[in-house]
């Protein structure tokens, strides 16, 4: 194989993070979060939101998502989210199997509207069903796509109006950022009940940072992460992620960087005349290929065919900070080559 | 503070984890643990336990106990146990967080022995009570004894006959096989179902190494660790613990002198005069201090005082890999100084 | 209100349950089920089933199901069933609050079929999905539709040859098997790891009697039943609701006499040119109605509107073993008067 | 056998409730609880609580328990109960299974007081262990001991102080009640956040009714009964019985007869020469006897020999509104004989 565009967290961690490791490791800490690292990272991560909340640290996206989930909600009280979303479909039924069902709501290239939302709330009316406490959304999209400050807000009302917790997904809230232009995270945490933000994905060896900005949910939150098995002796690995991407705005630098490098690869993959499943607004790519161009190219390059259909097939290509620009445009010159070829 | 003796998690890596981490962090590797390093250090620890097992790596104890426990039983099925095991005390109650009770049995310095066990499974018998299904100790134990081979032979031979799992929390298993002379795990795993390594509490980052020496235990373990949100992406980061600490047995070096650095501060408080709650084995002390004694050692140095009766008191005090030798001393000459300020 | 077509629940036993209770009541009996009555009425719905099975009584239908389903999955296995499923839509979440997914299938006229199957199975693939263990279907299902035997048999082989257990709602498996004519439960129990009898719906007070035909999955079973606090200390009361209904097939005679005032009711509706929205087939009706005359009716008799669109709606009516012939006929009375005003 | 005095569940209901029943039968009732005569019970219980509350109806002890607790903590809150409380010992871990640790404190003749609690909370600090948030304490208790209102208050008042609810498990709550010379349930009511009122032990077919003083945890529990399993279509089965039992006193009748059968015997008992390993209250006994005349005994009459040390033993005789004198006068007879043959 020449190189691999499967996914956003094929390399290890950005230089800088591995620098402040070292430069960190050999003082003592106290234990379980309460290290000063992690204080200084949260005080960065705060100044970020635009809001007041409360930050923590965990291992990862599922167990962000379920701690969360499940720290929030009763026992019968349900999350509505799109049919797309990471928890109805990769996360190995953990949300289900902390007791709460998902409602699924059809997505709209990814995305789900309060329209959509309300045609399946009147349902739900009484114990012999779930009670809907809690509207999802991943914002970048499990598609790539992004909400806008306005479709957030948008959301953030309708459940303020209709006594939903409002829940985001930031596996890849750098990208959003990166597409709309922002730099700090505002456009999510303004109008939601509680988000995560994703470092893996981004630069990180590991982590997220759940931020609470609903004082209400974040009583006794630690006590749910260290029950469900979450919480770090060595805080600091955590914490130093994030000191690290917030340090001089890196986060959003290598967010701007992996969409850029999807940018030119997409551009690159239209000029060459196919359309795309869904239109490209971040770092992942979803273009629709004949079939034994696929193959062949995934003779030489990591990427996973996620559907097929007659002769055609829709392909998901994922750059990111770590993307070398050299192997981007190799790719669509072997694009073009079989192409030539073809014709 | 001059000097923290609180715990053995208080740095953070050996540096040549670090060295590691560094030195394969640019290579593109497979996500969720499949990448070559998780190879490697899967293929490491296998030939240091003398069984044919499976091995899972994962981000603490707690979480290696939870996920272990309730993907082995079933619901309806207990747990025995000292009364002072980590999984009874100290984890927020996660076991019981998954549907297992757990059957307490009063310890003997931390341990416990058939016997023990036989004495309560009497009262088990059908379905108005739980299904004692699994006997979990920790080796070390959470008051720093050793079970010696023989021991672990002996549970293990009563778990057989008395259809019970044998699990074993080893997050301090080096120290137990620095005490007991060896550099391999085959004294733990050869009489065991499961057990667990632990690498934050000796020279890790982060990881602890879940070994499946029972075939049927291990059937779709992945998806239990997935669904409990700890399948992280870069699982390379785990790898790198496990192969930096079995590269050349620094594992056991490490071990050994959290263990030596013990044995000298133990000697020097027991030359002073001193008794202990529990009698000294690896990096746990619990000398018995007069209050005022523990008060005033505890502004410049960090530990716990543990339990308190009359004018004395118990304390802990934990030495690691990277304790500072000259700290350990000192600290004796300070207790040393007050005992003649005293007289 | 003149008479109530909301359900098949609406009054209490057939009298000679009550006899039965009262004939029985001053004996003393072992509890928990071991009393004689359990065992010769598990003696006799045995003989019914055609097929080597271990027999369990517990309070409801909702009960039924989690407890069996939560006792024959492992944490990470998920149910295939259809999207109008009683597990999926009103039984308040209580599998997944048990811990598994429900992977839904678009139902045809309330039925799934292998094909529909096949087309969901092929997205779980490993351990970032739930593993689907099980197929779930209701005989007769929600919308009073019937499976044949060969369909029982073809969904049954289609489960044996994926792996997948086959588990069957019977909460109205007499109003199945008296539309296909039998007096017996071989055509369900032939086919299936598991199913229940519901008496509730179909003559008795409380009960219903689950069937487990795979002796793997009955082990223990009550264990589970106790820890989800289903076993009763007077277990005689659950055994003589099916001693009163097993004798001389009063409990196929009740759900023939309940499908044949259906039957009259549907014809007659038929006959005023109303039309169904699923073709009647036991003893729930689905016609199509002006919403006008459907709110009409509704101030004199008891039934659900369960959806409207322009100026039409789809009501539901039950009839039962307790339905009054001449309330059935005065209803389609009625409804022709409303007819012979608006013309 | 003779006669069985194992418990106070071997006969059916008292005959008055069976005629309710049938009085009721074939009356159309809208179903999961409400029925008319659930809203008639329901009244009648309230004004038997000397507190403003909510009721709801379920199916056995355990399940009232579990529903209960569950609804009531959040999921890293644990119960204090006594080691002997029925939570803890023979309801098959259905409270852990739901989560929840139980905190066990060495009883005291069945019960625990204000101190005993107090000693155990000191060791739960911070989220490394799990959080106590509840008292459970039965009334009367297993060993048939009884809390006075004043030792009730007193467990209230401490409660509210440190912050925990307190919630009574009713079971045999007729025979405390009977014992106290009350016949309302304020000695318990006006001190706790919830108990419950069991029917199934003192004359009921089955149910048990829960009353939850404190609003905010009576928010949604019918989502919680649903949820488990526990909301029956016929919900008027459940109402009925305490309909019956609370027309005239019967209820608490029932449990005087029952105490008094039980002193009747233990006086004999005791005349004879026998001592009790916890002196005796309400309805259960538990004499020391010479082993080898429990086991002759045994033979004859049903009861649980429920220790055994040297040559004797402790046997555990349970009365009910349904013994016969008859042969609770024929048992201490054939006790005196066995002791004239053996002298």
């Amino acid at each position: 194989m020449i190189y691999n565009f499967k996914s956003d967290y094929l390399e290890g961690a950005h230089p800088s993070i591995l620098q402040l490791l070292e430069a960190t490791n050999l003082t003592q800490q106290e234990g379980y979060g309460y290290d000063e690292y992690s204080k200084k990272a949260k005080d960065l991560i705060k100044r970020l939101c635009n809001a007041e909340g409360e930050v923590f640290f965990v291992c990862g996206g599922t167990f962000a998502n379920l701690v969360s989930i499940a720290h929030f909600l009763r026992p019968y009280e349900a999350v509505v989210c799109a049919d797309t979303a990471h928890i109805a479909t990769h996360e190995a039924g953990a949300i289900e199997a902390s007791g709460h069902k998902l409602i699924t709501v059809k997505n709209r290239e990814g995305k789900i509207f309060p329209d959509d939302i309300k045609r399946v709330l009147k349902y739900f009316k009484d114990e012999h069903r779930v009670k809907p406490a809690m509207v999802y959304v991943s914002n970048a999209t499990e598609f790539g796509t992004v909400y806008s400050e306005d479709e957030m807000m948008q959301l953030g009302e309708f459940c303020k109006e209709n006594n939903l917790l409002f829940y985001v997904d930031g596996a890849r809230i750098g990208n959003a950022a990166a597409y709309l232009g922002y730099r700090d995270f505002g456009f999510v945490s303004k109008y939601c009940d509680a988000f995560y933000i994703g470092a893996t994905k981004n630069g990180g060896l590991i982590g997220e940072a759940i931020v609470i900005n609903n004082d209400k949910l974040a009583v006794d939150f630690r006590y749910s992460i260290k029950q469900r098995g979450g919480l770090l002796a060595k805080g600091r690995l955590l914490a130093v992620q994030f000191l690290g991407l917030f340090e001089d705005n890196l986060y959003f630098k290598l967010a701007e960087r992996a969409n850029k490098m999807a940018k030119k690869m997409a551009d690159a993959i239209s000029n060459l005349g196919f359309e795309f499943y869904i239109q490209p607004q971040t770092n992942l790519l979803f273009p629709i290929f004949p079939l034994k161009f696929a193959k062949k190219l995934n003779e030489y390059y990591g990427f996973y065919i996620i559907d097929e259909f007659d002769d055609k097939c829709v392909v998901r290509l994922v750059t990111s900070w770590a993307s070398k620009e050299e192997y981007v445009d190799k790719f669509t010159e072997d694009l073009k080559s079989l192409l030539e070829v073809c014709d």
